[in-house]
């Protein structure tokens, strides 16, 4: 197990109570004191010392700290105070601002985990671990006697004159809460839900909880995230402020049913017995090349990149299309981005585009009905833009069954911006200390550009997050695990990451064409079954992986991180 | 109409520019500039011009911003800038911090309504109208040949160099919108939404809509309520972290159906595709005594009056008994405040409690077994607790029938405890300018303690509110009007709050009874259809109002509002 702790020493405990003696009126902290707050934007370094897969899987926490909190982050600029991440001996940090100068924050071997990464920033940040609360004795059972003398500290409680939860119900499934195994020295739990229902679930490590967000908002009293800006599922009768053009041919239309298919909303396709609503442009009335154009509402980007992503069916003809176009109010130069869908599927699928507004923007849809007969049309559902990056594949897994995994399915051949190719597996693993697991593993495999390439492979992170569908980003809680590429590491008398031509072992695609596959490296995704059923990772019996591959930090530049694939960038004639 | 305009004048706009100009770095606001921004406890004073019930429901007003907003007031006690209402002509405010000392708010005749002042004051914390946004050309069309050259300028848009609308989408249900007949020179629309669904829904003035609260909470960048304190639907697994006591002799039951009823739970009622939960103690078996305890996680109070509301049902044998009790924290003397619910009834019904903790505390349902048989048991759902005044009286209206109101409805009589009598009325009215119109009467009527009441009756506050049933406090919008008695106003050449035995009108109550009542006073409290169609104001057939009879402010005191009835306080025994 890995070692997740927040060191005290009596000299830190005991500012804590003068400080909370002094400074509080009326609110109640993490850990009570305005003394330990940091400012809502926080300095922060990367040490040389850090993995190259840690740095990298750092930045992409700070985002998720973005997107669904209030608190940013900014590269070190000679502040007084600021977070040093480094690599020591697992995974620790002190609760709280210390006025230490550079606070060191340890993300060590095996700690280079999304979600871990957030844990440590919330002990940071003010938060003890959520078994640490004045009123966990109400809530859960620590058993001492499987825990050894020199662990036991990790399992205190601490009163609520040094501690406070914010009046946020105890959490069971917020990221600070132990496993049930933490620090056990046999194979029985240490820690153990008094409400059943939580026993294997306590422990997650995938994202934030709603309410690890909203203590987060409390404790620093603030509501402004950084990179959010919408999220709509059409089901409210004003639409998100979506707006009809009259400039075309026909309307959008908010339904929650079409004859020849959705007959259910992307929102609500597990719930059967909730009438959801999508948007619908029908084809099967109209000439060839009417149109239907459905604008969003105006946005303020403060990056220069968002990411659009939402769900469509098609219903219609292979003829009939999607296009995505952005207008942006500039003084002179409006430019419209396009992307076209064309593929005819009766489900619902997973689309993303890369925008790059600079200044205030809507995105637009528009409906074209092709040249064929249809008896349906396009509908879209579950829209969220956000200013981070997309990912660059998605892999849908249509009625995905967690058996099938017992002999690991492969995704498509992708190939990244960089020309390398790859695959990306899922298996189902299982062993008497763990036996619900599902793994994922990439490979680089061979492809068209594998001459002209460096090998072995170097430093480039894979990223695969198998999608919690939550129709709102800010609720979800995605499994994320990174790997990075090491043109030094070794498998045999190999380098792991070399041509795959030359390590390689020989496979076959489902078409039947030949190619030759280097052995993977693997995450676990999920070890707790109740986990993976809790949330929507399956809707509609489909999953969703997202997979990137990027370039990572070989020194600390953050803007290095900002990647976003180039668009088809055609004028587009704006009335104002 | 009311006159509801925030006044702007060429120095005042030359003022916002340069502050935004300066100020603004990537946050967008309503009125762009932190200039502008009031510190989130706003100061204020009640001058001696305004009518002695808008000084009551100003104090109201302010009490609906602590439960749902971030933003406090508190008596203005010398800092250099604040709020002083006042009684001018009409109801109007400026927008924003003007920086000028007091900043006056006018509550002239007949802006004596919650929701006005609310409105006021959002102008005064930075809000424009909402057809006042940048983008409302989108969204409405504002019909000016309907409008006088003297009122165009109510009807101005701001640009996005000065005013902001904080990525919130476009909201017609805003309480800062105007009606669709705002300043009519006619019997036409003055501004007509482009949803057509929303055509007649502009203009509410019931409370905040959640986007007015998401709106304040971005503009000033906060997340604390002051008075809020939980909301339960117990329809997750965690419950809200109620706990089931060991110290008695069975537990509560999260569940969905009871066969003997209820059969469906109080927050879904509506809705019967949604299965929800609710929590139940079945009397069906064990002994009469025997016990099921069930306890609120810890709450830390910041005043020392709360209200804990609840729904519940009784469906077992009618000596079975639900008892609330609180458990106090303290060194010394932990005390238990205890109300008995006895009445059976196959219906859920709604029930408050007040409480009086000053420390941290819990309360506490007990479900004791009587004597008798039963085959069901007693069941608790929706949850609310905020440090808030409960009502004094609910009247609890069964199989609500709107057309019952064309001969009005009658609350059973109702004693204030100031010794008044009392009855509130709803009817019906139409006219061809208002077809649709749900008015509130308040009554004074003959009562046992008229002999030693003073007469006319002098300033005495009765609030009628048609209740919201959203299960969650914070998203309720009900519609609450006030009626103070003026002892000096006349009605033909009486008093109007003269002795009901020397003024009314004989009546008989259902049971036979005869008495005497004066002349109502009434308010509307619904004016448009798709309104009270719109939220839950029927919720299982049934409606609430919710009534009280307060003392009012002859001076500024703020803490004359403070009330609460006395408890039975009775020692309680805590186990830590």
């Amino acid at each position: 197990a890995k070692k997740e702790f927040a060191p005290s020493s009596p000299g830190h405990s005991q500012n804590m109570e003068q400080q909370s003696n002094k400074s509080q009126k009326g609110r109640r902290n993490a850990i009570i004191g305005d003394y330990y707050r940091w400012s809502r934007t926080v300095p922060y370094t990367l040490e040389d010392s850090l993995e190259i897969n840690a740095k990298a899987v750092i930045l992409d926490a700070l985002e998720r700290f973005r997107l669904k909190t209030c608190i940013d982050f900014k590269p070190w600029a000679g502040e007084p105070n600021y977070i040093s991440f480094f690599k020591d001996n697992g995974c620790y940090s002190y609760v709280g601002n210390r006025h230490m100068g550079g606070q060191r924050v340890s993300i060590g071997t095996n700690c280079d985990e999304i979600a871990i990464v957030q844990h440590e920033i919330l002990h940071a940040l003010g938060f003890w671990h959520e078994q640490s609360r004045s009123d966990r004795d109400d809530y859960v059972t620590i058993v001492w006697a499987e825990i050894s003398n020199a662990n036991r500290h990790n399992f205190n409680s601490y009163d609520d004159t040094v501690s406070s939860f914010l009046n946020v119900p105890y959490d069971y499934t917020s990221v600070m809460h132990y496993a049930k195994n933490a620090f056990q020295i046999s194979t029985n739990p240490t820690i153990i839900a008094k409400n059943t229902k939580f026993i294997n679930l306590i422990g997650q490590r995938l994202d934030f909880s709603d309410r690890d967000t909203q203590k987060l908002l409390t404790l620093y009293d603030c509501a402004i995230t950084s990179t959010f800006l919408d999220s709509c599922t059409f089901d409210l009768d004003d639409i998100c402020g979506y707006l009809q053009s009259s400039d075309d041919n026909s309307d959008w239309q908010q339904v929650s049913y079409v004859s020849s298919g959705p007959t259910s909303d992307h929102t609500h396709l597990q719930d059967s017995n909730v009438t959801g609503h999508f948007m619908h442009f029908s084809t099967a009335t109209g000439d060839a090349g009417h149109k239907a154009i459905f604008e969003s509402r105006l946005f303020y980007p403060k990056r220069d990149y968002q990411c659009l992503e939402f769900f469509y069916y098609n219903s219609g003809h292979e003829s009939d299309r999607l296009e995505i176009w952005i207008k942006e109010y500039t003084a002179t130069s409006p430019n419209g981005a396009m992307r076209l869908i064309r593929q005819p599927a009766a489900y619902w699928q997973l689309h993303y585009s890369s925008l790059n507004a600079k200044r205030k923007f809507r995105f637009v849809l528009h409906g074209i009905k092709g040249n064929g007969v249809s008896n349906g049309g396009i509908s879209v559902d579950d829209i969220n833009l956000s200013e981070t990056e997309c990912p660059e594949y998605v892999w849908h897994i249509r009625n995905f069954n967690i058996n099938d995994l017992t002999y690991s399915i492969y995704s498509p051949p992708l190939y990244s911006k960089y020309g390398y190719a790859y695959q990306v597996s899922l298996s189902k693993l299982s062993s008497l200390s763990l036996p619900f697991n599902i793994a994922t593993y990439i490979h680089l495999i061979t492809g068209a550009n594998d001459d002209h390439l460096q090998w072995p492979c170097p430093w480039k992170q894979v990223t695969v997050e198998f999608m919690d569908q939550n129709p709102d980003i800010k609720h979800r809680a995605s499994s994320m695990k990174s790997i990075t590429t090491d043109p030094q590491a070794m498998s045999g008398s190999n380098f792991r990451y070399d041509n795959p031509e030359k390590i390689g072992r020989d496979a076959i695609f489902p078409n039947g064409t030949a190619y030759k596959t280097a052995r993977g490296e693997g995450r676990y995704l999920f070890t707790v079954q109740e986990l993976f059923d809790r949330r929507d990772f399956i809707k509609g019996g489909d999953a969703f992986v997202l997979i990137s591959m990027k370039g990572t930090l070989l020194n600390h530049v953050a803007q290095m991180m900002i990647y976003f694939d180039n668009l088809n960038v055609t004028s587009y004639r704006l009335s104002q």
